[in-house]
This record gives structure tokens, sequence and C-alpha cells, in this order.
């Protein structure tokens, strides 16, 4: 089994491909996998939020999970957050069977309280069974829940299961630097911290300990390029790099537009058959379509992943 | 098929009954709707909030509200809040099969605007199939979700399926105004308005003009009896059975504390087998329990069916 | 000067009397002043959200206080809850340099976690000085912040010049004993607790520990009834009272609704000569003032208190 | 006086410059005064969140902005958000007098309906006067109310004095359109759109139809010079420019860190005599310190202004 409190480099937050008439379309999410792994990934996280997948059946999460661990051959992260600990139970159970190397829980929105916060995951891991490795989900942001970093520890040294931190708080980079600190003090035991938000400051994330990225964004292979080249010292290499792309990092990271942004770039790239969401769902309007263009066209000056050729006329 | 826009009376709120160790109790089930209808109630609601929905994986819950229909022979509403749409419309779908009467909508709470709260009615109404009757729960206090009375209207009217309001804002007494004010004037159609908010106003809402009551509380068939009361004219009457129920109404509809409360007193009536919550849930404190006893005491003085007798030593 | 933290009995919240036009109403405010000395109230609460503070500027609320210090001749207790700690710092040296016994702060709604909320209390106490008594209001239904009964005690530890604390947490009887069982293991020092939240639960908050009310209702003097026959062990006579008003209680304790009807009934009790509040604010529909007359109806048959003869026409 | 409808360009947010010890530092808010003037700034906003406004009594703010006003010869908007609408008008009626172009309110953030925003400020509007030209700050990430483009022409519309839009949605490129799409089909009176949040996404809300930039940057004159570039229609240039100070762009726009970056570079610059923050403030960590430096590093590569040589030692 995979030991994810040493992770490092990017899991790949996976959207999920649809036909245009919102049918789960295999095909591309094959393509995904594909090129995920051919892009440098070192795993891949499915059903988050940018995976669409509030939006999915029970049958068909599971269904699309399954393909991907056994297609991918790299560990495979599964978001199991729901209402209620019925649901992540039956959801946990069937994915870690497929084979998962763990999976993602997020608070619910109502947690006010440090305590709250460690009671949920101390819930949450009896739930789900406690062999099974988790990875809080710490994205105030979008959840409304405040963890701060003696939060996080406690629930790290409470529950033996608790191998990952996905760190998307905003700002966060002095929150890295006060885990790192626990772990260096004895305080608490060492996970793996993967860092979200888009990538917008993955550039400082891993100089102050992050082990990479747990993110999207329509140029996986670039985040995959930013971790390795900090690994090996490229500083200067590293940042050149990551700001050639910032424009359209930033672009991208915006929230309900992102994922219309990514959406419509992977099938540039030539992955995704189609850039439609399962309704309800947002699209892009032809002036977000040509800002999105021009930015591909200003990042491939840089980097010719970037060079996706004229936009074929609709 | 039964005409929910003209559902008046009590629709009581079921809460679940499970054994000690946490497996779902028919028995209690069964006997908790045979305990509704022989109080009056002319519909019952399952799988709320207060019934621990979201501690109940798909199966059990289609299970718990067929049992239930099946048994009772008056109109029973599902509720089918769900973070996304595939999973209302799954549990709709199935429910639907089983005889359900119509369904029940909460708003997730990341709404705002008045367009969001309008769209995403749209939204599930589409999801969930536009033949299925469904009921809109309006509870700010819980949801953070606030409908003005002019929202409501939009929704009512641009989705014929939209056949009742369970109406618990706090303070609501005006908006029950309001809305009744739209039929009048002819801009809205006409629904059934069910209050909520564990019957705390229920005495002035059935004054100006809600249908009666859907919500839980330990003695149902005093909701009966006030709505009853109510309708026949009585006015003194019915505040007063109204007011010696009071201050345990109040005492019971304290959230978190309350589905303790409600549990505890069903035990005593002897209903429930067991006032175990699936976990995690919240038990009574000792001095909580001597606190709803006392108030059992005194709401016996003037209403026989409070008067449980001595607690048994545990 | 006052010890705040052994106070008991009611300190009333009060209202600001404003003319029909807006101005101050200095001679009503008098009569109020007057009203709770004689209802037995032990002290008084100025400026807090009842009293319309965020509607009046520095000089008027200054001025207001100022005159109720010197007129009372009991403890007042004043609000200087401000979004920066400049304001709260001028308010509180104007009001303590007039005689005030303490003053009262609300946590801005932005703090989420423990520490952000001891952080706010020691910069707080540090902003109006060390030696200048104050309260910690603790209302998560209004102000969205939660403050365990652990961070309660971090606050009062922290900080000496903590004395009292305002509660009005709800549900909220457990957490009076968690705090009176803090005193008794002797990890947190001894203060008043008043309790808030219109009264609601004043009569189990009484026998769970707490000291007392600080809290607003049109009739204060079953206020102090209520505390004194529960310090006296008349258990049921307490009740009994409470009971009888509880009905209107309810009905007061609504929010954006209670002030009017507080004011309504205090101006039908001829203390204030206008029931006006300062703009922006709600008043009472016709329907409304029926409801509370019909309440005031059904208390008078216990209380003659509340029978304040036939509404005059107006 | 000036007519804001019309504004272009720059108005650049001001902090307030403090000694070490907390006291306001006059040469410096005088040293920035000039320096947003030779940057090219065609306005300045004082004492918004990010001026520490609320951190200075009455008397120091109406102080700061009064002398900013004689100084600066170009217009001066100023934030009057207040908790009730005595502070709003007090400070607007002493900032008006002493020649402030107009004022801008942020929305409190306890606004939910579409009502509630459009009454507020009704509310605002007349309580400072319908003769004070206001702004509308729409920034929903820091108050938590979300104005629709429609709420936003609702309030253009019925307030006359409604001149400008401190526009600070996110995401917020599609509300830019929509709103100059009212103006286009007549259903909007014009009014300026200045937009905030950093400054994070001004090249394309220049190229979506705002008038230009209304936020703080340690470097001002990068915003004029893009929104200058943008009007003489040098798309890549402006483009170029932008970029190459994004990722300092982002890293200043952290909340709550922000400032600290900001006030650091200013200091840098030879604008600041300190960096400090009145009390409570966040101050930067080395690390953090040490960051900031290699970005403006790698900055001025492309932008001179950015070389500020060697950091003194300490």
């Amino acid at each position: 089994m995979t030991d994810l409190t040493t992770a490092k480099g990017v899991y790949v937050i996976a959207p999920t491909a649809f036909h245009d008439d919102g049918r789960v379309d295999e095909a591309s999410n094959d393509r995904l996998t594909d090129f995920f792994v051919e892009s440098g990934a070192t795993g891949i996280t499915v059903l988050g939020q940018m995976g669409e997948a509030p939006k999915l059946d029970m049958e068909e999460s599971v269904s699309i999970a399954s393909r991907m661990i056994r297609r991918a051959g790299i560990p495979i992260v599964v978001g199991v957050s729901a209402p209620g600990f019925a649901a992540m139970k039956s959801l946990t159970a069937a994915v870690m069977d497929a084979g998962a190397a763990g999976v993602m829980i997020a608070p619910p929105n109502t947690l006010r309280t440090d305590d709250q916060i460690v009671a949920y995951y101390a819930q949450a891991a009896e739930a789900i069974g406690a062999d099974v490795p988790f990875v809080i989900q710490d994205y105030p942001l979008s959840f409304s829940v405040v963890m701060t970093p003696g939060v996080i520890r406690r629930i790290v040294q409470a529950n033996p299961s608790c191998v990952m931190l996905k760190h998307e708080d905003w700002p966060g980079l002095e929150k890295i630097s006060a885990l790192r600190g626990f772990q260096k003090d004895g305080s608490m035991k060492p996970i793996s911290i993967l860092c979200g938000n888009g990538g917008l400051f993955l550039d400082f994330e891993c100089e102050r300990g992050a082990d990479g990225a747990m993110t999207g964004y329509a140029f996986p292979d670039m985040l995959v390029d930013v971790v390795r080249m900090h690994a090996e010292g490229q500083r200067d290499a590293a940042h050149d790099l990551f700001d050639a792309h910032l424009p359209l990092v930033r672009y991208e990271q915006q929230q309900g537009v992102g994922l219309a942004v990514r959406k419509y770039v992977l099938k540039r790239r030539g992955i995704l058959a189609s850039e439609a969401q399962r309704r309800p769902g947002a699209g892009l309007t032809p002036t977000a379509r040509a800002e999105v263009d021009y930015l591909l066209s200003r990042v491939a000056r840089f980097d010719r992943r970037a060079d996706l050729g004229a936009v074929k006329a609709a």
C-alpha cells in the first residue's frame, strides 16, 4: 500500500469529462488519466469539487474512480466529503476496495470552534475506519472553516490514519512554516503537505517546505516541472517557468469560472472531447474564451506546450 | 395523488428510531408512524434534519421512507436535500416510486442573491422532474439563506410543481401575511403554508393564515389540537393549550439539544424503545433530563397527556 | 468602585428613547432610568444593540450614558463594541470618567478560531486600559462567533479586568454548568454570569448557576421577581410567574421586531412618550400590535402589572 | 466640484503612515500624498480598510483626510463605512466640509437579500445627504455581501448621488461587461467603474470597460502606466508591464499580509519612515521579507523602478 505520508510531487485534481449531453465520457476520462501520468504526476485526486463530484450519483462516482485506479498505475486519492458519515462511509468502502490510496475529507461549513473541527475529523476517521488513510482539506475560502496550525496538529496527532494535508489556506505560507516547525520540534508526526489553491503560490510553497501540489491547472506538466526544479535547487528557473504561466494560473483560479477555463484548454490540448459541464454549470463567454486564447499565446512565448495553434472556427 | 397545495393540519417531522447500537429500529419506527396517525396528523415528513437523514445511507433512507409510506395511509413528504442534484434525483425517484406525496428541498447555504435562490429551485425542479410536487424549506436560522416573500413568489410562480412552503423563518409572522396577501391580489398561486421552528409561534401563525404545522414536538397531538381549535374559532382555548406546553416547546426547540429531548419524551411516552441517536449525536445530561421531567410535570397540570408517571430508576 | 465579579440580580438592557422626529428624548430616558431602579434592577446596561447604539453619534452616546449614570445610583455597564479599538478606547475613556461601572465588548463577526477570539479580547483589554472592568458578550446567534467554555476561561484567566459574562448562547444551559464547574475545580476565577437572550431561559439559567439576567423585556420587574424567587428557593412560584409571561417574552424576543414590541409596551406602561425608533427602524403592523395587546391581556390574568387598560384610539 | 461619474485612471488606496510607537506620522503621510500625485494618480482614496481606518479615532480620521485634501490637489474619496448611520453622517459632514470629492460606503456584512442591500444604500444616501457623491464598494470576499449587476443598477438608478462603483468582486470580469451593457441599453445611467482587488485582474478589467483602478499596490506608478497604455491601445505592452509585476501583485494581495508587504516596500522606496501598523497589526517574518526582496529583484529586470538596491542590515 502507498505510504501517503511521504508523497511528493504533483497530485493532479482531475476534472470529470462529460459528453455534451451530460453523460460521463469514459474515453476522455481515460485520456485524462493517461495525460496526467505522462505529465509526470505522482498521483491523481478524483471526485473533488473541481471533479463536479456532487453532480455524480453514487454508482457513477465509484465507477469513475475505479476506472481511473485501474488505469493510472499511480496512487489515487478520492474525495469523499459528504453531508453525513453514512454516505462518506459507503463511498470510502467502495473506492478503497477498488484500490484507492486514500480519501480526502473537507470539513462541513457549519464548524466553528477548534474543538468542533477536531471532533469532526475524529468522527470521520471512525466512520470510514481507522485503517483508511485520509487527507485533510484545509480550504477556508471555500468552506468558511478556519483551522489554525495547532488544530491541524491536534488532528494529525489524534488520528494515526491522517497522512496528508491538502493545504489551500490563503494566505498560507506562514502556515506551512508553522507545520514544518511542529515536525521539527517533534510535536507533530511527519505528514505530506501538498498545496492547492490553483497553484497560485506554488513557487513559494515549495520553498516553505511543501512536498508539492495537489491542484488542478490546464498545464499540470508545468506544476510538475516547477516542483522538480525546486527540488533540484534551480530556484530562478522554477520561478521563470512559474511566472510565465502565472497570468493564466490566476485567470484559471477564478472561482466558478475556473473549471470552464480548465476544460476549455484541456479540450484545446486534445484531451477532452467536450468542454461541457454537467448541469448546472457555467460556460465561458466568447470574450472570456478570447482572453484565455490571448493568455495562451503569451505563455507560449516561454513554454511551447502552450502553443495550441489557431482556434478552429466553431 | 394527494394535492399538497391544499394540505392543512399537522405534518409531523418524524425522527428516526435507532437501537442503542445504532441500527435502525423498525418496530419503533412503526410505532412512531402509528402514533402520528392516531395523534391526528394529516401527514408525515420523513428524512428531514431532525430525522438524522445525513446519518443514513441511500438504502436505509429509501427503506425507512417506503416502510412509513406503506404503513401510514396519510401523505408522506420526504426530505431530499443534498449537496448535488444527482443524489437528490436518485432519492426522489426512489421515494416517489414508493408512493411519497412529494419531496422537500432546502437551499444549500452557499446561496446569497435572490437570483441564485430562484435559479437553484428551478434547477432542482428540473433535476427531480417537473411532475414531482416539492416543498420549499425556508429556514434561515439553520441554512443562512434568506428568502424574501418576493423570492418565494418567484419560485412558486416559476415552478408549477411547487406546492407548499415549510415556513420556518424567524421572525416570520409578517411573512405569512405578505404571502397570503400575494395570493389575495392574484400575484401568486395558492400554496399550502405549514410552519416549522418547533411550533414556537404556531398560535399566531395559524391566525396569520398558515394552514398548520410541519414540525416536530414530543406532543404532536397538542399541535393537532391547537390547529383544530383555531380552525373552529376557539381562540382562547387554543392559546390556553398552547401556552401550557410553551415552556416545554421552548425547551425542545433548542438547536442540537432538541432532538435528544424529543426522543427522551417519546421514549417516556412508550413509543421509542431507545432514545439513542446514531453517532455522532448528543445526549442529555442528568440535569437536563430532570429539567424536562419537571417541565412535563408542569404541563401535566393542564394536559393529562403529559402525565407520564414517575421516572423509572435507571 | 463596584465589584462586578459579584454582581447579581438584573441588569436591564436599556432602550434609548427618541422623540417621533428622531431626537433623543431625555425626559423619557430619565423615566426609564427611574423605572428600572424602582423595578428592583441591580444595574443597567446602556448603549447595547437594543439601545440603538450604532444610530447615536459619539457625543450623544456619552451624553446618554453619563446622564443615566448620574441619575440611577446603581451600577451602569456601557456597551462599547466598535469596529476598531480607537473608537472603543475613546468611548470607554469618556464613560469611565463619567462613572460607569464597566464596559461590555462583543466580538466582531469576522473571528473564527479559538485563538483569534482570545487574542481579540486581549487586544481590547489593552486598548481600553487594564484597569477598566469589562464584560464579555457571548451571543453567537447575532455575532456568528462561537466561544466554547474553554475559550471563555482563557479570556477570564488572561485578563484580570474581565469581570462578567453576558451569556446569551443558545442553547446555553450546559455552558453555564461547565463554567461554574471550572470555578469549582479552581481552573477559572469567579465571575458574574448574567443571562441575555430576552430572558427566554431565565428560569433554568438561574437554576444552573447564573447570577441573574442582563437583558431587556418590557417587564423587567418580572425578571427581578423570578431571580429573587429563585434565590429564595421558591422554585414553583418562580416558574409560575415566568411561564405566565413566557408567551410575551417569546414574542418580544423576535429579532428585529423585539425592540418595537418593547417600546410599544413601555409606552403603554407610561414610561416612554413615543415608541419611535431612530431611522432606520422597524415599526409594528396593526396586526402585530393587536397580538401584543392580546398577549398582555392574557398575562394580566396572572400578573396585574400587565393590565394596561384598554388601548386608546389613535 | 469634481464629477466622479467620469473619473478615470487610478485612485490609489492610501495606507496611513504611523511612527513605530503608533502615532500618526504626518510627514510620511505628506510624502505618500506627493508620491501618489507624482505617480500619476488621478485621485486618492483615504480611510479605507487598507488605511487602517478602524484604528483611528474620529479626530484623527478627519485630520488625516483633511490634510491630504489640502495637499493633494487631486480628488480625494473618503471611506466612511460605519456600523451605524450616525457615525457615517458625522464623518461625511466633516470630510465634505474639508473638500472631499465624495465618500465610499461598504455594505455591513449582515445584509443578505437584494432588497436589504438596496434599502441599505437608500438609507445611507439619506443619512449622509442627497448632495454627497458616494461610491459603492462591492467586495464580497471581504464583506460576504453579494450584489448582482441588477442590484447595483437598482442602487445607481435610485440614488442620483451614486457616482461610482469600486468593483472588487471576484471573479468579476463578466460583471463589468454586464454593467456596461446596462449603460449601453439605457437601463442604467453612466457611472465610473474603478477596480480594486489589489489590481490582480486590472489588465482585463480595463479591456472589459472599467475606467481604471481604485486599489493599493506598492507601485501605483505601474497601475497608472497599465491603465494609460490600455487607453492608448498598447495592449501587449500593457500586459508585458502588468505581467512583470504580477508575481508581486499576487504576493501583496494576500489578505492580512498585504498591508505589511505594501508598507515594507513603500519604506524601501523611501516614502514611509516606518512600516509600522498601529496595533493590532501583523508584521512580516524574515522569510516573508526575503521573499518580497526576491520578487522585487525579479520585477526589476523588467521595470527599473523596482530596483531598490540592497537591503540595509537592520
